[in-house]
């Protein structure tokens, strides 16, 4: 179960979202103690699929001025949304199949924003191979607000989870990260001396998260726990640690950034290391493997074309701390990683 | 697929939500002609369960000051949301299993609120025997908008679908017919001279549905088509019509009214005819049947203390129209049955 917390378009500020514990408190006992809710601390759930599969299960919500801004074109809001989900799916190892969508419009949305959100729709679910099976659309007084069920497969007792780290393990995330959250940046108006092609590349990264569906799937077998970094790498990367009862050590110099994201944070655009491990919407694959899967690993990310980095390793204790050069932890804003609910917002 | 239409607190007139036909064309070509999604013609999609069952799946959104008002109790709120989906998993034959709910909180949602919110949903979580096992929460600038997607089991080939009515079937309909729509009147502080009984009868019925979970899956194998009445009844049967490409014609005498409904309209509340069978918020299960299944389903009847009224009868033609005791079409508002958009609104 998720509870988002950052990289929000606008100042609010989920000071009840942030409240992991009270969600739990909340929810928890509502799993009635089923394996199939993995207590609600993780991705997706996982029930009876296909013979050999379980389907993976996620539901994720957006809110037009919170999750997006409400002028942003309605086909990349329609993307956003499907991607935002099957991230989800691809990080537990699965692939997507289906969708269901329930969408709140304001009224007055005109035919020509429907169709223009539709046939964003229509392009994700040819590109990713996903179907809309069911769904909802309904009016609302309030700003437009979408939410997406996505039901993915993957074999039985194969899914990724974020419980199964192991001490020893290495730390290893996919793409670059930072690019949305500084993305997010731009798109408020900051970074005007950036070079116009670094801008665009952070916004595109923002507006249009690459789901890694191609990558998951292939991480079975090598890959011990995993989940997507949406609400900020080291926040999440917490939760990981939580889930499998361990502490994990990243290495702030080793954190992969792309040149664009390089080129903002030389022109100061965003609060540095905050930024870029502790903002959101990055939608990338962290996952902890062991270090003999390193050269499969390497192997894997030439064939995908798609960086995977090591950056840090999996140790007895708790917590997710980020380490300098020197192996002092660097301070994050607001005295922790679990709450980075002011950081990009 | 869902489009809701009526039955709403507020003056947020669904202006686009009632273009079904806009949304088909908007949506269907998504399905990319996957069996799973019904056509989006159905309460739920099919996907494969444990062996020899389907997963039904449905999702519903419901909207503050459209689908309920904000000042209601936040536990009938959270099981107003829980049973809307379940009376779709019921009405296809299903059995409920999971929940997954996304929940956009306005900001400065209280703890109290929260607590409440969630022993509703515990409430119904024991009683219908359904767990949560996912979903997601976020902030809203907006009124508080929940999204849910239920899960239930049926067995392969076994769902009660929209489309599979015949010729010669008895229309029946669970239960009774208008008692939300005259409570949601009620609620709005109309009916003031009906006796307190009968207005709590009939508030009660709108605030807490009463989703037909021992009923539908008994119908399996006695029943041939059935769907839930959320929208009116006139307008639900329209769609099971057309998606069996088929006629009904209902004998407005015979809808079964409750003692309050029948204080409640002969004092002059709600536009008769037009509430009672345009009127949303049911929750009731509506199926047919062949004149064979008449015995067993009156035995059935009384199996579950549960009336099961024969309305009408299927012939071959198209459209759902309601006939008077002379066997003439009762005229109903807007000129149609399938957008009762100002019905009870």
């Amino acid at each position: 179960m998720r509870c988002s917390t950052v990289s929000r378009v606008s100042s609010v500020q989920p000071n009840l979202a942030d409240e992991f514990d009270l969600i739990k408190r909340l929810f928890v006992p509502l799993t009635g103690g089923r394996a199939e809710a993995l207590g609600l601390t993780d991705d997706v759930a996982l029930i009876a699929g296909p013979p050999g599969q379980s389907w993976a299960v996620t539901t994720d919500a957006m809110v037009a001025g919170v999750h997006f801004f409400p002028d942003d074109s309605p086909d990349l809001i329609a993307r956003k949304l499907v991607r935002v989900n099957l991230s989800d799916l691809a990080a537990k190892g699965a692939e997507p199949s289906f969708l269901l969508l329930a969408t709140c419009f304001p009224k007055n949305t005109d035919e020509s924003w429907l169709d223009r959100f539709a046939s964003g729709l229509k392009t994700d679910c040819d590109m990713f191979g996903v179907a809309v099976i069911g769904g909802d659309t309904v009016v609302t007084p309030g700003p437009l607000t979408l939410s997406l069920t996505a039901v993915g497969t993957v074999p039985e007792n194969g899914a990724l989870l974020r419980s199964n780290a192991r001490s020893g393990d290495h730390v290893w995330l996919s793409g670059t990260l930072g690019d949305a959250a500084l993305g997010l940046l731009v798109a408020k108006g900051e970074g005007r001396a950036l070079p116009g092609h670094h801008a665009d590349a952070l916004l595109d990264r923002y507006r249009l998260p690459r789901p890694r569906v191609g990558l998951g799937p292939r991480l079975r077998g090598l890959a011990h726990a995993a989940m997507d970094v949406s609400d900020g790498l080291m926040g999440d990367l917490g939760h990981l640690c939580r889930a499998s009862g361990l502490r994990a050590e990243i290495e702030a110099e080793s954190l992969p950034l792309s040149p664009a994201a390089r080129a903002a944070l030389a022109a100061g655009l965003g609060e540095g290391l905050a930024t870029v491990a502790g903002g959101g919407d990055d939608y990338e694959i962290l996952f902890t493997a062991p270090p003999e899967a390193g050269d499969a690993l390497a192997a894997l990310s030439r064939d995908l074309d798609l960086p995977l980095t090591r950056i840090g390793r999996v140790t007895s204790g708790s917590g997710a701390v980020l380490l300098d050069a020197e192996g002092s932890e660097v301070p994050l804003p607001r005295g922790g990683y679990n709450h980075f609910a002011g950081g990009a917002g």
